[in-house]
């Protein structure tokens, strides 16, 4: 165990071993992300309904604050697409867009974020984030991508689209479709399409022209900076943002500002459900980037003090007028393929931002929307694969069951209902299935000491011995079915003198099946049948003799099935 | 497969068959019930908060409903202490006690819950009473013990005494304590004292002197039937009432009238949850008591059939002036006991009660609410067995806080927040045992072709060779868990050349450890160990060869531990 500061603050275990040649590294990776970040923090502030220096401001405190508290060495945090949309979705069923409440909202959205993953870290509660099944995750993250997609499709056509379902999008966008500005969609058609075809030809086509790997990898994610530049540039010398292209506009030149989020009760007990949702979508989105990339290096992640990291991000968020973040998948990537080293490239990367956040902001002011609106679509559609529902299917009709009604919800009613319902159904599926486990009658491999079902494998068998293995541990949920199906098995068959439970497959017996069980074998000695364990887990007998059950016990208690069934058979 | 109609009406199976013997033993068995039942019936709408005649009401049409419905030959249904408990917690959070509000509120809770318990029977959901778990229902009826047997503490002492918490009773007991009325307590007392002494005494004192044990039980059984005589011609005889006793008063001399549920949408709203939650309660009592009573003949309940039954004298409750009913433990046992064949003796009970509505309604004008108080008390306090604390409490660290938590919110918050929180309480300590699951290294016991647990048992082992037995299933929310506890048990041992997996314990492997497997193979791959399955089980095994995954393994599958043993160890 380490020292309590240091297990708390990661930054003295590093920090300690810094060296000139991680310097170095750390400031090369700083640049590139910092590029990258501007065009992307812009277009993600788009995405959350809030000012386009909120992006901007979200991405410099918490980064610093995860540099401190994090164990990832190359995580990035700041705005990402499925918590900016979570965040719009969140604050404007409180406020209108626009709105100074609106921007007080999503400042009180990153302090509750930021709260519930502190103290979820202080109990180690990282496990919660297990209850998202990887289908589950799959699902909503790809009906998200979708929603995200759709979302900026009318800024790419110029048209005025709200909505938090995929069906108030398109209705806002049919309803609105003789808004329509030519100008905006040349501008935004040719970025979506230039940002793809960067995305899925650029690298191969600067690899085959000779470019070396590295250079050609930052070329390619400098596409979003390009199409920026190139866009902004057009409208400003051909002063398109008169033809009615809509543009960033003015920007305030300000490091980040001191803010204070409302102590509001009521908006609180408002926001707290989605900031929960946010705060445990945020934490399983960035465990999994900071896991991947770790396992690369053959580091390890510590998830409890990852929630104390990303708890600490969100803090800063909302007290520098930012709004909730997490860890990005794109921007982790290329800060690792960048070589950065420690966390300190994230500091650096902070520092390369507030100097954009002063200096650079002007420049953006003629930067039309639909560009930032294409670099969102063609990032989040790499989000969308549906194949997660083809994968499920041939499975696992639960797993599909649950996936598909994420998709579906999350399209339909948004992306709080969608994800809940999600979590909520796979758990209620996994205990239906508990409900009516899968019960085996057994026999002797022949030749071995083994036993399998009779259905299934060529077995001896005694007719007054009947062995059936249940494939689940005991527990109240069941407990009832055992008693079913016990005595059912035994009804109308005379010839039975002994019921063996095989309990390798059982984990747990609860006091519900305990007392199941007691009335099982109550119910066997009045028709003068000897009930019999074998194979019964240390840690289930230790239970077991705590109690009368085994006294009570018409049989015995076997190590092994084998042993069970030397002794019984006549 | 029964034919259709006989399968949802049972009396088709039993009534063809109806002789002369079994007639007379029906009639006797309804007299008796009769006589028990309408001291009871007061009692418990009193309980509820309702008019005398309402628990009339909801014995007559609910036991014919049932005897037509139902599949136990004995239950008799009607209103029950915790219903009736529950019922009155439940509408006066939406009317005042004595309003119309209140009543008609009453009876459209038995149809909301007539209708919740059809169509779970339709859709055969009866499974969904295991989600109780036995702990949970000792703690609540035990709980609900207590707070009716303190809701009623006031009548004995003549003191208005409201609430639906154990604090609110107090309080409210404490607070009006001025009002105690001396002759009321008299009565009061020394009918609790009478009844409590004939429940504990009467029978063995009886028996003693040489009477049969049938009369025996039968003139016990009457205790409350002769407190509820003798104080009633004390009141009337002396003219107590003008003393300030409080009587039961004028009661309407008809048959049950037609009463139409009110159909208000926003009334529904508030009623659905209390009134799920009634269905439910109900339904379980009502089950366990049926099939208690069924396996001392060797007879059987299809309890998807007891929620149509069930939800039947519901809706004939709420028709027919009366309110939620279900079938009742001591009802059921003396039915039982004195001889009831079939249903028809529910029937015959039910011409009883009606002639009782009619013609005996004056009879009780005089009887004090002391006195049904009295009875509730000693009733109920049977169901209090605070016995199950110190049983779970050795059994189990978490069956113990379901139940403690079950009894605490019960007497503190309330019957609805006390069963919700026992159940969900108890689902959720079930999932995090599940996801952190008992994993053990296990070797060969010499001389077998068995393997157990290295820390339990002397066994064979290698150190090329790991063997780890997962006791569990395979799931989301354990799905990360086993990934680093593989990666955990290898790291820094470079003489580890195989890990075994032993799956006797995995029931299911769902699409999320699917994943983990995955990845757990390749982790060991890239650092050369090969991953290997052993007794993996016919259903897993199925869905396992759906997908790529076998063909990934490193290593191989073996039908046993030992042949795994065997192949592996050098």
């Amino acid at each position: 165990m380490k020292p309590s500061i240091a297990r708390y603050l990661p930054v003295l275990d590093w920090g300690r071993t810094y060296s000139r040649e991680t310097l170095v590294n750390d400031l090369v990776a700083a640049v590139i992300v910092t590029i990258m970040l501007i065009p992307q923090s812009l277009a993600y502030a788009l995405l959350a309904g809030l000012p386009p220096e909120a992006g901007i401001y979200a991405s410099i405190a918490p980064i610093v604050l995860y540099a401190l508290f994090g164990t990832s060495r190359v995580l990035a945090v700041g705005p990402v697409a499925v918590v900016s949309l979570m965040t719009a979705t969140a604050i404007s069923q409180v406020a209108d867009q626009g709105s100074a409440g609106y921007l007080a909202a999503a400042l009180l959205l990153a302090a509750l974020s930021g709260g519930i993953l502190l103290i979820m870290g202080v109990f180690r509660l990282g496990f919660l984030a297990n209850f998202l099944s990887h289908p589950v995750i799959a699902g909503f993250i790809t009906a998200s991508g979708i929603l995200i997609a759709a979302s900026q499709l009318g800024h790419v056509l110029g048209i005025n689209a709200r909505g938090h379902t995929l069906i108030e999008i398109v209705q806002s966008l049919v309803t609105n479709l003789n808004q329509i500005n030519p100008v905006t969609v040349l501008i935004g058609v040719a970025a979506t399409g230039f940002l793809f075809w960067v995305r899925k030809h650029l690298k191969r086509s600067l690899l085959a022209l000779g470019l070396g790997a590295m250079p050609a990898d930052i070329l390619t994610k400098a596409g979003p900076v390009a199409a920026v530049a190139v866009t902004t540039l057009l409208v400003w010398g051909l002063g398109l943002d008169s033809e009615g292209v809509k543009i960033v506009g003015a920007v305030p030149q300000s490091l980040p500002p001191l803010t204070m989020p409302p102590m509001d009760v009521e908006l609180i007990r408002l926001l707290l459900v989605p900031a929960l949702l946010i705060s445990v979508i945020g934490f399983v989105e960035s465990v999994s980037v900071a896991q991947t990339l770790a396992a690369r290096k053959r580091q390890r992640i510590d998830p409890n003090q990852e929630l104390i990291g990303l708890g600490a991000a969100n803090l800063g968020a909302a007290f520098t007028g930012g709004y909730p973040v997490t860890g990005g998948f794109a921007r982790s990537v290329v800060n690792a393929d960048a070589g950065a080293a420690t966390p300190a490239a994230g500091a650096f990367t902070a520092v390369g931002l507030a100097f954009a956040a002063i200096a650079l902001t002007p420049l953006v002011h003629f930067l039309p929307k639909a560009t930032l609106a294409a670099t969102i679509i063609v990032a989040v559609l790499s989000l969308v694969d549906l194949s997660i529902l083809q994968k499920t299917w041939r499975y696992s009709r639960a797993d599909f069951s649950a996936v598909l009604a994420t998709i579906v919800l999350t399209l339909t009613l948004g992306v709080e209902v969608g994800v809940s319902t999600g979590v909520i159904l796979s758990l209620a599926l996994h205990l239906y299935k508990s409900s009516r486990p899968h019960v085996a009658e057994v026999g002797l491999v022949p030749g071995s000491q083994h036993f399998r079902n009779i259905l299934r494998h060529k077995v001896e068998t005694d007719p007054s011995v009947v062995s059936l293995r249940v494939d689940e541990s005991l527990f109240f949920v069941n407990a009832r079915f055992l008693e079913d199906l016990v005595l059912n098995r035994l009804s109308g068959n005379k010839d039975i003198r002994h019921v063996v439970l095989m309990c390798s497959a059982i984990n747990e017996i609860d006091y519900s099946a305990l007392e199941s069980l007691e009335t099982i074998n109550q119910r066997l000695e009045s028709i003068d049948v000897r009930l019999h364990l074998s194979e019964v887990k240390g840690p289930v007998m230790d239970r077991l003799q705590t109690t009368h059950f085994l006294d009570r016990l018409s049989g015995q208690v076997f190590l092994s099935q084998y042993d069970a069934w030397r002794t019984l058979k006549p």
